[in-house]
């Protein structure tokens, strides 16, 4: 059975046809210039689906997207990356084109379907997935299947509040774009989330002592969905994990201690091993297999 | 099909006999005396056993005590309310003396499951259930079904971390012993926690603060659940919650502020309402239906 993947980022909109063994067969990427509207962007996919797939082998097509969006409609809501797309019928509109079914979820969603069934999280039975980039999202993978929630709003773990006193949530402390402030706040305006952490690298103590910060938030939050889920491992992605792979033997170090003891021996996270294609594998997998 | 439910208190033992409907058809109680050791304690429940259930109707014994304990072992390790008990194969010697199968799972999850099933859950698809007496603990019942976790320990949420500029779990703050330790400092040691209430509804300023602080921590904690589990409810007993009722509304309205704003309008904390005898109910519903 063939599977058809779509990632829309606020940069880039990617395609892909996969096989049965997902493995990735064909793949057209453009822009998504979201600030041009939703015709223009909905054109292209439309060329992109003709393209990886011109003689309709597909069985379906999933597609992966930025949140909040209403999964079971099939609708973006309001995606800050995605400006003018609020409301858009996405899933309607590829169904009306192409007539297969159509899946939309969210993109850190796919990510952690991707990164449990073929990724970091492969032979795993649950897989708490979070990726740290921009915001702070997630998916569990239980079974095989994501865990969506009652409402279809399980995993939004951003908004976790780790810091009562501190007035915290978990995104809030430890999002690249709370990284990106802290560091053009101390460095200069140009800066990079990068910079501070070469700058942590090298004892400057403010930059330290912001690392020091985000491990000690990072890892609270952790611990609260090691009390609340117990997963069996946590898969940790995203361009502040990818880019900072030495974090995860801090935040395991650190989540141990935090733990109830019976805990301790159990603590194991893990980076994502799919890197950008994630996203694009996830939303392929969104297409069930009719039996 | 008959079950037998048995609920291992700090104080008292209880076993009951239950038919399908999970009617109580007969009981039996008697102190547990923990100091004394496990072989009096054994004995009694013995006894109660073929006290309810002189026939051996049941076709298997489902038993709630206080954690930790090793739930597929069967095992109670150190729950601090049971002395000397560490270590004991209570499934074990049960099982030797009746030839039945004997379920073992922690006293919180038990009554989470009769919650869900027959209490204040009743007709849900998923309840996260919280016990606020002692300590804090939870259960949480997906399609019926108790959530363990992949290593058995989701649910322990009493040591989720809510508070790290204040260095505070759930627990250190909202447990019915941190509120019982806050009213002897503040009104001397006869005082409970029912007088530091009292108190608060009378406008002292300083018991409202802790009142206050107490809804704000465990506010971010139910927060956080929300995040990550989404439950179609909560559900919350145990003597802080069930001797204060009024607190739900608190707490919903708290919660409301707190979540995502797409979430909102799906909060929804009920009282447990099968008081005392949950862990009788929820014990019974571990022993599985033989198909």
């Amino acid at each position: 059975m063939y599977r058809i993947g779509i990632d829309i980022g606020a940069t880039n909109m990617r395609v892909a046809l996969f096989n049965d063994a997902y493995q990735l067969m064909e793949r057209a990427e453009q822009k998504t210039e979201a600030h041009l509207g939703v015709a223009q962007a909905l054109e292209k996919l439309f060329d992109m689906i003709q393209q990886v797939d011109p003689n309709q082998f597909a069985s379906g097509i999933g597609i992966g997207a930025p949140g909040p969006l209403d999964a079971a409609q099939g609708i973006i809501l309001d995606a800050p990356n995605l400006p003018g797309w609020h409301g858009f019928r996405l899933k309607e509109a590829i169904f009306k084109r192409f007539g297969k079914p159509v899946f939309l979820t969210n993109d850190a969603k796919v990510a952690a379907l991707a990164e449990a069934k073929l990724g970091a999280g492969k032979g795993c039975h649950t897989v708490q997935f979070i990726t740290v980039s921009t915001g702070v999202g997630g998916g569990f993978v239980h079974c095989g299947e994501l865990f969506s929630g009652f409402h279809g709003h399980a995993s939004e773990v951003g908004n976790m509040i780790v810091d009562v006193s501190g007035g915290n949530t978990l995104e809030e402390v430890c999002s690249g774009t709370a990284l990106l402030y802290e560091s053009k706040r101390l460095f200069g305006n140009e800066k990079t989330a990068k910079d501070l952490f070469i700058a942590a690298k090298n004892h400057h103590s403010e930059a330290e002592g912001i690392v020091e910060r985000w491990i000690t938030h990072f890892s609270a939050g952790l611990t609260s969905m090691i009390q609340v889920l117990d997963p069996e491992i946590f898969v940790l992605g995203g361009a502040v994990m990818l880019r900072n792979p030495w974090l995860i033997k801090h935040l395991t170090d650190r989540v141990e201690t935090l733990v109830y003891e019976s805990m301790r021996s159990n603590v194991k996270l893990k980076l994502a091993s799919l890197g950008e294609d994630a996203g694009l594998y996830g939303a392929a997998m969104l297409v069930k297999r009719r039996d």
